[in-house]
């Protein structure tokens, strides 16, 4: 299987925040930004390793501050690190107020996806290829959260 | 402020799949569950502090197994823990099969939500009273998951 | 044919209203709550008869008072009669202020459903196991109520 | 206030079924029916009263056969009754098979709408004149169900 | 294959302009609007051709004057033309106040369908019969509009 | 008012086919994809003048091939013309096959929006840089396609 570079499943997206679209203190709804962030993750998955996948978890999503109505909001995703048959993807989210074009940073989230083969079984995934130093630091950070995370385990019984 | 038992806020919901509902595997959507779960865990919240609310961050999700069209969907959730302004929910999600009545476990959730006065700015909510054995280790956890993320803040610069 | 009880398939369920479900009077849209009822409704007939069901009629539903964008909607469910391979369903809404938790009546509906089996033709249900006074009551005005609409058949003649 | 003819305000529409409006049986979801339904018997009764209006109550609705996805859904409804602030309309659904053009009957409906002025009190409706036979007939049975209705009272506590 | 006369198909339907259905200027969403006239339109073909159809493409669409929320929204549709395999529907968009019932042209369209067979290739249709002097009149021009998007296709080159 | 290069405001976005987006053809629905087609458009003029917009009308768009299931869905859109208070705006939407790569051509559009004052007037809107060949061979056909259909209003008669 050819490794990949990251920037040859790099995604951009944008959306607007119509009336539909906000929750009752007049902001973008989470949910609705929730099926954004899961959309694009998902292209940038599927783009890496050209299979069906399954999302597997959410590992961390910060809410750094809310999205107005009328506000365009650009999404964009990348792969940080790939295990055996799993895939860590980031998606940083940015607001743009549509007169002024001023930007916030409203939210960031690391999401785990899962290859799949067509009996629905994980599937090998291609190599990451790091080319910057970005991508670099980017792999080494995300095993470090995969190892809390399995030390974190006790604290998450999955047995409940 | 008068304390509050987590068997005040707790709340049960029960969702069916239809085939609006189901991605391109034939499962649930991940992004409809991520609704139903934040939508939940805002009742909780609400219950908790009757006050607005926002949800500032998913701390950890994970999808144990698809959930099929036409199974039922129960979600059941309460309070782990309360900090001067946020209050950590969690949700735990089972699917029900309508024809077998077998049941699986699916999706488990922990998600902070703060309160807000109406400026918009965080508000303090009712301290918990941990009535059970499970309340207290429920509260035992959340405090040390609270702990790591803090932690772990230098893997997920705010910054970027 | 095992019988079943009322309370084995007695369902509770949560909904918030959001700006997307208000009408042009800014209460919730009638179609939403709809929706809603029946959901419900038709878990409740499949957890009785455990195969797949239609609905069959709305014998009854009153809106007593409007429900409010931002409210809290509870709605429980259950079987109130059955008939040889029809399930009568009553269905109670409530609202809750979440700031307030104030609560109010809003809307009762009585459902029928017809079991299906795998040919899509009507199936027998189990029988109703009446516990309680209350058990009893139901399905008492439940029979008469199915009288009372045979009895006014020629008011609403299906040949139209 | 004028009064006003049956005609005057009748009212038809045509939907399409699409995988997005079908439930597990395939056949479309009771929910947009009832939606669909409740938009045009509202759009009626507004044009009767041409005043805000609220769905009082759902008096009967039958589903007579089930609605396939691909069919033509034709709507079609007029008011049957008129009292001093309320409007019985009655709801005909048709389905028709888009590649044959065979028609079948598929639901009735009878909705009670309420006119209200801008402090959301009733407000009085324009009397109905009565043209035709077939006029004067809806009128006879729609008061003879209205009489009805009020008997079974007690079998339909508002108070539970 | 037998010719079909223009009123054998023509179609009128009602929506109204929720909440839901508005864009960031409190106006009817466009994406909504398109939806309906493209639902209306298919309607017309598919009843001229009685087969699957496919829209080929939107040759002009006007939007005259904004349609606000809680207007009604009255769309009527017909062919002015018919090719081989092709057909030219117009939807004309009128919008109404529910409150003082007057009326406005909002929108109008030109679309035109393909019928289908079953294997997916186009497929003839029935010769239209022109009966009205504006049957002819529409017909004509739709003819030379089609000529001029002929001539101008140099202008709109498909392959990019 | 400073004048603008096409590339300040060009915008590309990315969608997935799922199963809730699909027409009884089992491709995407014409609905969606303007839906997803206008709000690009719009994020594009908004992006070049700054103020709020209005859809004046879609001069010409084509379907070139279905757009599957699971199928990625990219867009780009940039502006080809300005005149004093409109912008024609090309979208360009490719279908991608998640598992093969392989992209096809499939919807060409050609959009006007007029930039909109607070009062809802007209407004002026930024003139255009036109930096390479392709910017002014678009600029120059836009015009072109533009006198044409001033040419041709009369087969389109506003008043009908």
């Amino acid at each position: 299987m050819k490794s990949k570079k990251v920037s040859e499943s790099r995604t951009t997206t944008t959306q607007v925040v119509y009336p539909n679209d906000v929750n009752n203190n007049g902001t973008l709804y989470g949910g609705r930004l929730l099926d954004w962030i899961d959309t694009i993750g998902g292209v940038v998955a599927k783009r890496h390793c050209r299979s069906a996948i399954v999302t597997a978890s959410i590992d961390s999503l910060s809410f750094l501050s809310p999205i107005c109505q009328r506000d365009i909001v650009n999404l964009e995703a990348w792969i940080n690190y790939v295990g055996r048959t799993s895939m860590e993807v980031e998606i940083r989210v940015t607001s743009e107020d549509p007169i002024t074009a001023e930007t916030s940073k409203t939210c960031r989230a690391f999401i785990t996806y899962v290859a799949m083969d067509d009996e629905g079984n994980p599937k090998e995934v291609p190599r990451l290829i790091l080319e910057s130093e970005e991508d670099k630091r980017n792999f080494a950070m995300a095993q470090e959260r995969r190892n809390e995370r399995l030390n974190r385990r006790h604290l998450e019984p999955v047995e409940w």
